[in-house]
Order: structure tokens, then C-alpha cells, then sequence
């Protein structure tokens, strides 16, 4: 079933508030296999909205529209989709006593605009407002579906759960479409977008079901595999089987699905093996530390971290060597060594990482530009540093900085991150 | 000028993220007094994105895409664009070599599809991306104008305020059309957002030219004031007139203004009074740090930060002294000076903050709850510690940790934190 979701108010027009009640209806559209094909806003005025009303009309199955149900002036939704659609409104006694009751109860006077608010166009399916007074409306004609909702969150979704929602599924049960959309993310870091489609391009080009989408995110990519089915099983069958194809090209890179982070699976390695560690970061300014903490009970394996800016930090703190400091620079491989290390014997943590490099927009020298950037890890088994040049502005130098160095400890954590 | 906002991408459609760019794209275009009267969104498909960009072109005169620039297959703006509009896609020399240069910098191979970045239709004119590989594109035909901008937040941004708006204000200016809707934002921290609504309500109130909105954000609120104007300087008079009314209230909690975050405020105190600082973060996981290292130039004030997860590094790299922390615990007022002392000190800093607190979940013992914080600020002048109890989430107890601790030092910078 071809889907339209019609968002109705001027505030979320001018980018005053942002689209949840879309996203949200397309959650859970979704999941009924109803995919969704448009979204549109548009602003309480009625010659815009008629417009955007019959072209959705023309182009969808199903259109749903939110907001625009309210008793006020620029409340238009409920009178232009009954004239597009050719229907007299009609008084609905039950709610008009509802709202009556409502306005005593509050002890303030009920005004004759808010009767409006019990009109439904003919052959309409009044749907119970429990927390507001603005009903949604249910409306077959022809072979299309209208679906009204009031605007705000709570309402919209409680009325679309109880009320809508039994109503489609059974609609689309009885024309066979009742299926299920199930999607799931795999995450992956260490190769760009462009590279990852290489890799995969039969699969992303065959797009039967399931379907692949690559979808570049900032410092990782993910894919997100997307299937089809009448149950949920079945649906979940599809994508374990589509995702050990893809395993099998893109495996090592592929850190986790979903929501969970490349710190949660940093953290969960660590504690898996039983490893703790200790971080000494010039550049990234304490992001990497920040990064992990946010995971509960990262106590646990996370013993100090040192945001060691100037030179005197880097001596005093790490015991970083003042002539190693003076003959190659704060940003040089023997420097990111020696702080790993230096973290590491400070606090006697199984592995040390060292992240020095120039954040920008300042700092750069001759040969040494905004972006490069050491990381170093060591470990008992291991004396690892890589030259990196990283691009983008000073958060997106730090983000992509303490990108690679998680990536490196959840390389070695695998045992894939061999001395080189 | 009648402006449509066309978001492309699949994820959007699906409900998967919310549509944050047009939201955005919205908002700058408002204070240009560009109205927006529709927004679309469209997922990755040929036939609806066509169709959706041929109706955009029929009711409206400013057509801004976003999404779908990237090099994969399932990314088809250009293309799209270029087709409806008739006008073949041309080859922009200047970009491929930028393009093979960055792939050549960050070591990794350039595919054929990346060159299709590089493609613009005749006589449009390529917006560069600081941030990334797709370009913006800038098209006027017949009375139409039509922008492409890149999906990601970052790139779209920057793209959009460094050479679509200027490119927009002439074309208004030159027509006659540019009204002006000025907006500021004061900020302010250190009171909630009832509260001050409570110290200002008659302006509230009031809600002539300017308006006065408060809003609430995380750790702190905003107040925006918007005036209307034929020109800038008469939307600034208004402007700043009601904002001498605002200060008069409440002055000292105001730190900042539009996009000034408070580690931007503390950091211009700490430059112009030449003070040096030094962080002793426990609870707090290293967020100060990563936001106080945000600031281009932080360097020059921030001497070193300290995230001692453990006890032994307490103690190792700061001097806290074990009996304190056996007979207090390390949550506590005791030792939340301790660590600032001794960050201080080994940093030799002007100024020292510790942190010791419980960011949750896990940790609570009897008497310390989830949220339990001390904050501490040591100075030549000041030894300063004062028991919160922050609620939330863990990363929102880190948030508001690191927000009242910078507010501490924007306090004593301005000379109105006291011995107590």
C-alpha cells in the first residue's frame, strides 16, 4: 500500500520544531509492510493544503494527515479534505456531548468554534480522542484511505494505535498485503562508503529481497539490509541469511549493528578478554576518554586517561623524554609512543594508546599540515604507531582521530592487529 | 520568493532519522524572509524523485534539494535534476583533482562512481565541500533557482551558509525582496527555564515587535528574541533595546548569545584575564576536557586534564592521599579538592577543577545517590567545593556535571565566586 504523510503546521514549516509526528508514523507504517513514498509539509493555509491534499490523492493509496484539527480560524484540515473529496461534514451528537462535558468539567465556557471539532465528513469513522478534544477521522473512498490525526504527539500516537492501526491491518489482511518490513543495520569502520560498494556492488545491484543500502555516516559507513516477509520469522531468516553473504566480503570491518557504537563494542572486547587500559591524548583533547566513559561501567576496565596539551604535561605526566620532544615534535611517532607508554606504566593498565596530531585550524608547520595525527597503541605483545592525515573541521578531526584509535584497540583486541 | 525543500533519502522516509536538514535549511531560510511553502521528502527512487522535484518546480521559485550526492548507485539528485531540467551533466576538472588528491591523502583508492561527484549540468555553478567529497551545486533556469546540497548535517551547512545564502541575498536584494526577520538568542545557565519565565513574564507576555521566547535546553535555557524590520539595522535597534531590558533581570545568569556555547564563553574569560587551567576529572569521564578542547587555541590556556577513573591513578597522578579516600570515599568534598590541588599543581596552572561524582547507572551506596557530585575550584585566591545532585541519564549527569562546573569558573572569572 502506497503511503503519503501530509504533516499540517506552519512551525514545523519554518524549522521551528522539528517532524517527529512523520517519523514517527512512518516507524510504524513500516512495520506493517505500508511504505511510505512522500512525506509533505505544509503550512494552516487552505489553498496549499487543497493542493497538497489531491496530489497526494493522485499519487498514494493511503495519505495521512496530522495537525490542523484544532477549534481555531487556521485550523483547516478537516473542511479541505472534505471538499477535495466532494463530502458534506456532518455533526457527530456523541462527541458534541463529549466536548460539553469536557468544557464543564474544566469549568470553562465551551465557544461555538469548538463544535467544530465534532464534524466528520460523510461515510467518516469518528476515532476517540482520549486526551484532547480533537477526534481523528477514518475516511474509505473509492479505493483510497484518509486518515486525519490531531497534531499534537501524545494524541496522534494514541489514537493511531488504538484506533488506526487495528483498522489497516485488517484492511490489509483482506486485500493479502499484511506483510512485514524488518530492517537491520550493520555498522562497520576502516573503509569509506565508496570502497564498501565495491566491495559488495552484486549485492546492492540486485536489490530483490532483502534489499542493501550503503549509507556514509560521519567517520564509519553502514548497510542497512532491509527484508520482506509475512512474519517477523520469516523476515529475520531473510536478513541472518543476506548478512552472512555480506559477512563473508566485508567481515573484518563490520563492528556491530544497530544502535551499538564502536565504543560499545570497544568496551565489550575489553571486557570480554579481561583487559584494561589507559589513553593519553594530546589533539583529541579527551574525546576518546569521554567516548568510553559514556558506556556504563567502563570503571571497570578504563584505569586514567591524561589529556597531556602542553609539553610540560607530556614530561611530567607521561614521562615523555624533553630531547625526543625537542628533536621531533610533539606530533611524531616516537612522541605518540612514549605517551602510550607512559599512560600505560603510570597506572599499570594491559594496554596504553598514544593520539597526537594538530586538531586545527591553527597549529600546522611546514610538513606537518591540520589533520596529521599519530596513534600509537602498545601492549605487552605489541609496539604499534600509524601516520594518519585526517580531514574536516576540529571536531570532525577529533572525532575521526578517536574513530581510528578505537578501531586499532578493537583490531588487536581480535587479534588482528599484528606488529608491523 | 515561494521556496521548496526537497529532502531525498530513504532513511528519512522510513522513519528512521528525523529530517534535522530541513528543519534547518528552514530556519536560515525564514530569517532571509524567503517563505517555505512546502517541504517534501523522497526516498532514494528515480520515478518519485522526479515527479517530486517536477511538482516542487511547478509551485515553487526556490527549490532546494538535499541528499542523494554521493557516489553509490542508489544516488540520483544530479542526475535526476539534470534531466528534468533538460541540461546535460558536464565534467568539472578543478573538482576531480581535488577529489583524487584527498583519495591519494587518505590512502585509499579512488573508484570510477566517485568521479560522478565531479559532474554539474550545464551552466550550474559547483559549491565547493570543505568537509567532504560531494560539492553543492547552484542552478538558475528560466525564473527558477535551484540548490543541491549534500546529506550530511555538517556539509550541508557549511556549504549553505558559505555560498548558497550569499548567492540567495543578492538575488533577493536585486529584486527587491529582501525583508529582514532578525533573531537572537541570549543563553544563559545556572537557573531552569520556569524559573526565569517566572522573573520575566511581562515581557513574555507582551509578545510585540520584538517577541520574547524562551526555551528550554539540556543544562541550560535560551531566550530568543525576534524583530521584524525593513532593514538589518532597525531589526538590530529593536534587538538590542529589548535586550537591555532582558539584562536588567537577568544579567548574570546570561553567558553567551546564538551559537556561543559556555566552553566558548569560559574560554575568552580565561585568554583575557591570562589564566591557566588545569582538570581533575572523575565522574565526568573527560567531557570537560573534550569541550573545553573544542575551542581553537585551547592550547594556550589549557595546560592539562586528568581522568582518574581509579583510585590509584587518584592517588598516583594526583596526590590524593589514600587515608582520605579510605575514610571519605573517593566521592567526596575532600577529594574533589585534592584532585583539583593537584592537577594544579603538577600542571603548575593558575586554576584547578576536580570532579567526583556517580554518573550511573551502577555505584549508588547508602548516602550516595545516582548523581551525587562534587565540584571543586582551586585558585591563589579560592579553595571552593560545593555537593550536587544532577539527575538524568549517565551522559546527561556527565552534561550537567561539566555545565555547572564551567559555570563555577565563568563565576570566578568574573569575580563573583567567593570563599564561602
Amino acid at each position: 500500500m502506497k503511503t503519503e504523510i501530509i504533516t499540517v503546521g506552519t512551525e514545523i514549516l519554518m524549522g521551528q520544531i522539528l517532524n517527529t509526528n512523520a517519523r514517527d508514523l512512518a516507524r510504524e507504517l513500516l512495520k506493517l509492510g505500508a511504505g511510505v513514498y512522500y512525506q509533505t509539509v505544509v503550512g494552516d493555509n487552505r489553498g496549499r493544503l487543497e493542493e497538497a491534499f489531491s496530489c497526494a490523492l493522485s499519487r498514494a493509496d493511503l495519505v495521512i494527515l496530522s495537525g490542523g484539527l484544532g477549534p481555531t480560524e487556521d485550523d483547516l484540515t478537516r473542511e479541505t479534505v472534505a471538499r477535495v473529496l466532494g463530502l458534506p461534514l456532518e455533526r457527530c451528537p456523541g462527541w458534541e456531548k463529549r466536548l460539553e462535558k469536557l468544557f464543564r468539567r474544566r469549568g470553562r465556557p465551551m465557544v461555538e468554534s469548538n463544535l467544530k471539532q465534532a464534524l466528520v465528513p460523510r461515510g467518516g469513522k469518528l476515532l476517540p480522542n482520549d486526551r484532547g478534544t480533537a477526534p481523528g477521522i477514518y475516511l474509505e473512498k473509492e479505493d483510497k484511505i484518509i486518515v486525519l490525526l490531531p497534531g499534537p504527539p501524545g494524541e496522534l500516537q494514541h489514537i493511531f494505535n488504538h484506533h488506526v492501526l487495528p483498522l489497516l491491518k485488517e484492511k490489509l489482511a483482506s486485500s493479502g498485503q499484511l506483510g512485514v518490513l524488518k530492517s537491520k543495520v550493520l555498522r562497520l569502520v576502516g573503509l569509506g562508503e565508496s570502497a564498501m560498494e565495491e566491495m559488495i556492488r552484486p549485492l546492492i545491484e540486485k536489490q530483490d529481497n532483502p534489499t542493501v543500502a550503503p549509507l556514509a555516516k560521519r567517520a564509519e559507513v553502514h548497510l542497512r539490509i532491509t527484508a520482506k516477509a509475512d512474519t517477523p520469522a520469516e523476515a529475520d531468516k531473510l536478513i541472518s541469511a543476506k548478512r552472512l553473504e555480506i559477512e563473508s566480503i566485508l567481515g573484518e570491518y563490520i563492528y556491530g549493528e544497530d544502535e551499538e557504537t564502536l565504543e560499545h563494542a570497544v568496551s565489550s572486547l575489553l571486557r570480554s578478554k579481561g583487559k584494561t587500559l589507559a589513553l593519553a591524548e594530546s589533539c583529541s583533547g579527551g574525546l576518546m576518554c569521554h567516548r568510553l566513559t559514556n558506556i556504563p561501567g567502563s570503571s571497570d576496565f578504563l584505569l586514567l586517561g591524561v589529556v597531556s596539551y602542553s609539553n610540560e604535561a607530556k614530561i611530567n605526566m607521561l614521562g615523555v623524554s624533553k630531547d625526543i620532544l625537542d628533536e621531533k615534535g610533539a606530533v611524531s611517532k616516537e612522541v605518540a609512543l612514549m605517551m602510550a607508554n607512559g599512560a600505560r606504566q603510570k597506572s599499570k593498565a594491559d594496554l596504553g594508546v598514544g593520539i597526537t596530531g594538530i586538531a586545527g585550524p591553527g597549529g600546522a608547520t611546514p610538513g606537518k599540515p591540520v589533520g596529521l595525527t599519530y596513534l600509537a597503541l602498545v601492549a605487552p605483545d605489541l609496539e604499534y604507531c600509524r601516520r594518519h592525515e585526517f580531514y574536516g573541521s576540529r571536531e570532525e578531526i577529533k572525532e575521526r582521530a578517536t574513530q581510528t584509535a578505537l578501531n586499532l584497540l578493537r583490531l588487536y583486541l581480535l587479534g588482528k592487529l599484528k606488529q608491523t
